[in-house]
């Protein structure tokens, strides 16, 4: 039973379908019909016009969108747990030619106007000192936490007020979509968000990631940089083709509910366990080495977060027998 | 009638019955069965023991392989007429962090050793003058030729007399082996090869080629490199499930055979309006403006390559009737 | 008798009295009176408004422009003899991490128009084929010819028209200068150039080159770009007294005219062993490894161009005996 | 009165007739007399066989050094207020490629071995999270702080037990040695030190800094490095001269003493105002905006480092009316 990661679960069946059905032959990179209706697809998702491409990590996403609002003499303000300083190997140093990540503490991973704000005072404008150029929080955060619109709005105003790009690492964002219930047009550009890296593997996906653009006068050169970086997939009909399949009929908030509800019934029979609120796909749970000994010797996978922390991920495809064992077995502790 | 770009072609009935049946719950990242197999069965398939990763695309295998035998201050010697030189959007540049790509000329696109040792030649050893680290050369090569594994081995002699590294970019690496008939190992580590991109998808794959090391001493970094260009996919069985596929039974030569034999037919009607011998899957055929309208006016969708000449390139895929036509077309010009 | 290289010589006594007169306590970096002079400088030179700032030689000043004018995923127009593909180790691509050369012939390492144009045609504008967004031309060229302002503004055109800055690299540009005889705002500015290093170490300076912006835009990032490159100097007023010490009463074309008269004699006396004009200071000769070795006998140090080339340089310094000396032996061959 | 920066004060006598003395004809960049005694002076200072080479800056110094020991998907631990990470614009991640800085706290800018180990153990060793590759730490520290020989050993190791290079910045590395008193090798490669900046322009010098390789094995790459860079100076026998006319006679240390018995002055009168122990140069001296004000009211100069805290820097050549000046304002504050 894997709570292990999001990223060990299937496909969605729409997604395998439209895959199959994507394998018709079509023209080459990302000139085929399925591509070019992305940025349809996502203007009317976001009810104004945006720029859409794919590519096949979060990762290669996030770096992109980053590389796009900032210079390689440049810096990010982000959160200290982000996931774009943590986990991706470097790689937003690796697209921004040498930016530099400038960390900012938060609780749940979450940053607030007033904490960004002073991390910012305390950077001299001089030549000697990095400036940053950009602010990149993550929603649902790496704690499973969802900024609401106005958290995210009020971020956005510092961004703009000091001229920061402001981008989403949206790798959860179905979750906190589902967790919100707002429009995506609220969470993301009218809160001053100018590129949101949407992500879809976590939640029903294969292997394809959207990178959108509110401020599209950042895309061309992001198209240059993909290919660049090796991210222009020779048949790219099969990235759109998930993409578009997990947008129609909003079944990206379909999984991501679902997802979502088997954490809350972790969440719940956690009680004082939990370490965060449990409001998107995520619970981080206080167990010993031996609690966590005893859950795994009954049949469950997950991650040893930290010391006597735990973490434990729903996918969209939970079967419910599973999340019932175990909160059963969480209650039990 | 599609002869515009192997890319354009669907992926091999096996390959999409590998990705349904890699569908089930498995680890994330690398971590899962299939991609565990892939070391085991290219060294079954080369003879030798090899280090094998997959990648979403052939430019993101030439640029890693290249940045794993080239510092930022050094070079790469390479063909004129090279993808990675003019169709790669500097990916290469990107990977290595600014090393030059040191361009040389060969008929077809190939290179041979002497032209390469005049090249080299010229760079006086000094700290003023980039210094090349490693040969790259394409098999079958950008006009559809291929060496022959002496070429390659007199080549590989060349790069180690002089310490550098041999890549070989193996984007129809099929093609070339299907057209010589030798042994993987013969083509490659045999002759001196240090790195392979071994192309899947232009042969019936999907979305992931492998990039093979017979210097295994290379891949660690870049196993640290990929991650850090967001291109370890986070359900990479789908990937690997692909490659397994077509790596049983021969699939892949089965594949490469079908698109030689397609051209080969072209290539025989074009006669001497072939630019170039036809050993691969691509035809290069001299044609005027008003041929080459004349072709499409009868349905044939292909390639401008440069002023009267043309490029057609034949699918693993591709109908028969589809081929019969278009030489038909071909000879009656 | 040193006719190797111009870097060989001294500074001048100005230069040296005006760097010890600079040893009182001023401020740190280019704070100082001194740095803080050289923008009116340039901009009384020029007649016009430049920003101008010093760095410590000429390979920086030209890495440091192209930077300003090419991002990542471009490329810089520029002859296949250039200095900064030739001899500068790989530092464009360093400081713009990754930018291409792109090599365009022209005799006598000059560029023209026409041959610009044809080598940007054959760049198809699609993602796969790095664009150029920068030509750079050398003045006095590496084989000492020199760009009239009507053949500069011929390019510029060209430039212009396409949307590509136009570096000039002036590493001798005093001899350029001193040449032509021309203002230098109608060598530069006025000929669409947006940069220019000025050089002034092979002239009579120490070790402070001089970067000038006609496009007064670039200059702010190029503050930043200097100092992450390790290039703003502690003591900047030690850079900026040596060129402001050059500036001041036209030394620098009094420098340079010397250089060029003393190369003018020895062109002379070489008459139709000149492989190229002597507009500068350098004389390419026509030698046999057994002429060169006997002009060594004599007590002649000069460079080893290529097969049958020797290069020859008189700087600013060079005493008259030496190159009376040396024009007779050359004529004596 | 300056007590702003270090980098106000005056070359040495001794510095600038060393530089009037290399103003004869010599070869260019490194290849002359003087850049070629580097290896031997420093060999000879540090008993045991180096390389040695010039640079511009102090940046330049560290990032070629953390260049050399680290790979672009590598980290560097260091202190969380090093020069490195707050003062150098970004110069360590560009000239790295990208490389991380990874900060550890620690009083008074020095890291000690248990804060380092527990920052690297934070640190899972898989493909996502960027690794250690080398340690830096400066000495003497950002507070003016000095490393004993034994704390140096320590750290280094710990570098060396996970295989890390280690560095020096000595920026001060003369006021860290005039106040230890030990050889240059105890502080250095005998405890466990790869490479050292070691600084002159604060010390006496003009422009030229020495960066120091113990591990031999680190220099050729680096000196290939520095000219891609654009540091290999022109008329490089301008630097060299300036930095073997402050070793020899050990000149540097007595200007560093100097230097140092001026800060312990002011520090006497500071007392308990004085944040730091005032171990080299440099008094950071707790002051609301009232008394600074009204020193600088007396005409003295300083840097407002962060609310209520001010720095005083002496230098090398800093008048004694000046410090005693200085010392009874602070002591009549």
């Amino acid at each position: 039973m894997r709570f292990f990661s999001d990223n060990a679960a299937p496909a969605h069946p729409a997604v395998l379908d439209a895959m199959l059905a994507a394998n018709a032959v079509d023209t080459a990179y990302d000139g085929d019909a399925l591509s070019k209706a992305m940025d349809g697809a996502f203007s009317d998702l976001f009810e104004t016009p945006v720029t859409a491409m794919w590519v096949a990590t979060g990762t290669a996403a996030n770096a992109l969108a980053l590389a796009a609002m900032v210079p390689p003499h440049g810096g990010v303000l982000c959160h200290r747990d982000a996931h774009i300083q943590n986990d991706e190997g470097g790689a937003p140093e690796f697209y921004t030619h040498g930016a530099k990540l400038m960390l900012v503490d938060g609780v749940g991973a979450k940053l607030d106007p007033a904490g960004v704000a002073a991390a910012a005072d305390a950077i001299a404008n001089d030549v000697h000192r990095v400036q940053p150029h950009a602010l990149s929080i993550t929603n649902a955060t790496e704690y499973g936490l969802v900024y609401t619109p106005d958290e995210v709005a009020a971020l956005g105003e510092v961004a703009k007020a000091r001229g920061w790009g402001l981008h989403m690492d949206g790798a959860r964002f179905g979750n906190a979509m589902a967790h919100v219930g707002c429009s995506p047009a609220d969470m993301t550009w009218r809160a001053g968000v100018d590129v949101l890296s949407f992500g879809f593997v976590k939640n029903g996906g294969m292997s394809a990631e959207a990178l959108v653009f509110f401020d599209q006068t950042l895309a061309a050169d992001t198209l240059r940089r993909r290919k660049r970086a090796g991210h222009l997939l020779s048949k790219g009909r099969f990235a759109a083709a998930q993409i578009l399949a997990l947008v129609e009929q909003d079944r990206w908030l379909d999984t991501a509910r679902a997802a979502n509800a088997g954490a809350a019934a972790l969440g719940a029979a956690a009680g004082a366990r939990a370490l965060h609120a449990v409001q998107a796909n995520e619970l981080f749970l206080r167990a010993t080495p031996e609690e966590a000994a005893a859950l795994r010797r009954q049949g469950f996978d997950f991650y040893d977060w930290a010391a006597g922390e735990v973490r434990m991920v729903v996918s969209w495809s939970q079967p419910a027998d599973e999340i019932a064992a175990l909160a059963a077995a969480i209650a039990a502790l």
